[in-house]
């Protein structure tokens, strides 16, 4: 089978590996190409000696130039900021290309200033960015060629709520979504914050009130869920653990409503998806069951008491938060079965 | 100085053990038995070998009639459902009781069947037992014979809310409380989802929708606050840690506010209680910096988007959520200082 | 392609729920039946939710006699002495049989009450029983019946000094194995020992002097190598982490060697073997890098002044340490690609 | 009573943290000035904020001659090769010094070349500091102006084998170290290798083959135990918590021996040291025992099958292996009580 010829750049960071982890065992992709400012002229396995023994380019320097001809697909893993100033000449190329920073997401420019402290270099591009929500987006995906790849956070908040608010059973003004992420979700930066010391047996929130940067994001597809403007709470904490987002939402019920009902909505919504996962009633997520792979999984209790919905969601966000959606969203693009390179088994301990 | 004499009755548990961590650096406390139905003829370092070297009685099996004249108070840390079972003939015969267990801390006997799923076999006993969050009913603390130590959860979140509401602050019928807490918390009790494989790198929910037997004590005591029937969403979660509470609430605004609004109420309450810690605005509490320790820690955020306070608080759980607490609640009852054996400095890393 | 007929006995455990993991993606596979005493009636996923979604039968008793004509091979993971009154009867019907318990492991049957304070109860076996140590002995294990899946402390000891023994650079009366394990290669058993607030931020030996039943395991295959009785002095770890094996062993250099050596026997001896990798000189292996596969890895560092060789090795210990083992010997005995379902890829991070 | 007063130098760090936790509560020490050339105008609940709520100095820079008839000891905290600048100065200035860093260690000047990469720059006063290990140089300590305080890897080392070499059990030439710390033993400072995502769930060894920069002080102190030169294998690896050094420590019997020999020969050397513990027979330490205090703890077992005993001893690397031991070493230059400052009780969980 024909295989489709892949460059990514920002390769070095944990959505780089992670994407590397998959495609290699994808039956229709190349790597051509790895980039990485800081790691020129070093082999993968020198930063992730895991991947050791497998076929792959050195990194070298970021050069979109180079790829005409030679790639079909870029995945850019950047820093937020770096993508809007390289993905135009790229899609102008005629390369497709999958941005796993935010610089695509928020289809109004506007926001940019606020939430990145950036204007936008590319504004005219964010027309055609479609927001890759695999699940959400899937015909506007597959003919795209810029591909907006959604946050972690934000694919484990808007999956779990956003046939809800569709479907009415919601009150708009009521969403509060508590998310509490692994410490690759903060990259691969040395801070002092993640070290092994000051993570190790502890807890703690950050960007807590409004202001972290995947807000608008949820607000966005929650929004267009709702079929009004929709406003979320939203407070990221940091799990001293690798991997993985769990985050409990609440809602206030907008019409009477049981457990079934909203898990109906769910399945109903989700069918078909070979991803998505809708929990038994009684039977909420966990972050073991879903590290390592590309699934989302979501269950939910009604608090009768309150007359409030709990949604509980979990995904990897290296995975279906990062790589392995980005991995889905090639799929979709380039027409492969939506599963290729995907289908893994999580540990069972 | 004249020691006072203590007995612990089911001291073989992780509250138990936490304390005898406090008793044996209290300056006015002799330890004079210990009771452990599963451990009988054992030593507390079979158990505890951290707690090696020291001059501690062996454990021997429960019995309330031979501390008659031998002992002055007895820490309770029984199961829920025996505390009730043996309290009432302590009270009896002389002795104060502090009982670290659910069995005392509702005052309407009507909310065990619902919560505990048992009739109260001491209902008589209620009216006079005393609730023991140190900082709120310190009076009747002092005065008390029985004391019902709270449960870590609810410490953790009333402490952090009862101002609040107390001063008008929140809407009443808005409140979720989002808690997270380490192992120790579910007790010494082998089950499957304790074990190391289980708990390690994961992270979940656990009773969630109104039915974790904390709410009905956070409800008493918030409601007593606020002057009206208060109800709230409570949803505990399991973390990958061995201590330690973290809850994130959730308020809407009842009246426009900003942060030092907020913690100005907060602190003009706790004024000169000595482990409380209202953070400066801008800072909000860590696991890392109360575990050890008795100290309660809280902070303040506005989301001005969505017109809520998120309102983070945090301790030990086996602190100020349990030992720790009890220890305090003993130096009021006895008329020590409010500090002593409880003046730990917490790990800096 | 056609499949071959495997039950699992003894199921439920970790190296059980690892078989399945492994085996659920082989393309030659197909489970036709599962045991587990303790679980009779429930599914995989009731006891490993991270394995649900997948067509698997369930629980049933162990009997072996339900198998006839209808599986071609028999995983045996029982606890030790239980497969050892099974197995014969497997055997004589006809069945292929991996045991991954020490019932078939030691070719002496007069060491079992010794090591396993128990006689055994089919000796008559043990000469036919092949050591399952993939790389070692494959043309026996091609031609089984009966495969005795080695031990997680051995196979990560045996596979680093079997080539150096055997060409004799290290003095045999010298060797001393320093192994640390992940919680998971104690099983799923509960057990106090095994709890997260035991285990975690807590690091401890266990069997130490002389006493840990994987010790005549490794003397066996050891000796065999050098030609000459070997005992080893053989210290386990327990770590606070989930999987893996990393085991620091010691051997006086028994004439001039510079790593390189080392590292060229090494490497001559496992040519073309596909889960070995002789890691290059300067580089020693770790965890991350061998878990959730069936590899292994092993460096080498001399220590000129004491004229010591040191060889690090490491696996996971459900991986080539026991479930991916036995894989790879299911593929040895059926003709299958080596690799077939065990072409995983580790995590990077 | 009197007070000391303290200076710090280098505080910033773990160990000075652990210093400041140790001396806050200490009857005899006041802290008079802290120094950190990268946080300078900082206060200590910047960097700790688990230290918050104590009255100390802010951060200012390091400078020596401040001190003149302001303080009465110093400890240096600073990165190897900075003590030896600043040391000479203050003890010439009539202070009294306590070096946790590497620089007074060695009596032997020619050994800093090949185990530090440098020539030391003030060898004339390696003479008179003393190493401060307290149980052995105890009275050498006591009249010391300048104390060597010893590395933590050291400690855990030194003091499970001197009474045994020292006694003639052990032979000189077989001494194997296979020691294993949490992280907190690598310091402050950012590293790629002490991010928690490539600790967490991992084990690997580190400076392996005789290149460690403990190891010629580990020799010094057991060559002067033998009355002969002991050279050992010394292999570090790095435990996924965030402290404690658990030693494994291997030597080939001398002479005919049982456990309770060896276990009579520490004991009896270390009679009446409130900081050691020798384990009874049977009983091994674990790192929760000793993590977050002074304690040292041993126990031994023979593997009478290799004529080997194994010696197993812990600390934590910041209590005695740094900080606490530092402290001790000043209670015995100004005649303190030895516990003063140290009687912590560890968590039981």
């Amino acid at each position: 089978m024909q295989k489709i010829r892949i460059a990514i750049f920002g390769a070095s960071g944990y959505s780089g590996a992670e994407l590397l982890r998959y495609l290699v065992r994808h039956p229709r992709a190349q790597i051509v190409a790895l980039s990485a400012e800081s790691s020129v002229g070093k082999a993968v396995a020198d930063l992730y000696p895991a991947l050791r023994g497998l076929d792959l380019p050195i990194f070298e320097k970021t050069d979109a130039d180079s790829l005409k001809g030679k790639a079909d697909l870029v995945f850019l893993a950047l820093p937020h900021t770096e993508s809007m100033k390289i993905a135009p000449s790229l899609v102008a190329a005629g390369l497709k290309v999958i941005d796993l920073s935010g610089d695509f997401r928020l289809a109004d420019a506007g926001l940019y200033p606020e939430w990145y402290k950036v204007e936008h270099l590319a504004a005219g591009y964010l027309g055609q960015a479609v927001y890759g929500l695999s699940e959400i987006h899937t015909d506007l995906i597959r003919k795209a060629s810029l591909v907006a790849n959604p946050g972690c956070y934000t694919t484990t908040s808007i999956l779990a709520l956003y046939p809800l608010l569709k479907a009415g059973w919601l009150k708009t003004s009521s969403i509060i979504i508590d998310a509490k992420s692994g410490v690759t979700g903060a990259g691969r930066k040395l801070t002092q914050s993640n070290t092994f010391s000051e993570v190790d047996g502890n807890f703690s929130t950050y960007k807590v009130g409004g202001v972290h940067q995947h807000t608008p994001e949820i607000e966005q597809e929650l929004s267009a869920a709702a079929g009004k403007k929709v406003m979320v709470t939203f407070t990221p904490h940091l799990l001293p653990i690798n991997r993985g987002i769990l985050a409990t939402s609440y809602g206030d019920l907008a019409k009477p409503a049981e457990v079934k009902d909203l898990l109906k909505c769910l399945a109903d919504f989700y069918q078909g998806k070979p991803f998505i996962r809708v929990l038994p009633e009684g039977v909420l997520p966990v972050l073991r069951d879903v590290n390592g792979t590309n699934l989302f999984e979501v269950g939910v209790k009604i608090d009768a008491r309150t007359n409030r919905a709990i949604v509980v969601s979990a995904t990897d966000n290296l995975g279906k938060g990062a790589a392995g959606q980005a991995v889905q969203n090639m799929n979709l693009m380039f027409g492969f079965d939506e599963m290729a390179g995907l289908d893994v088994i999580p540990l069972p301990i």
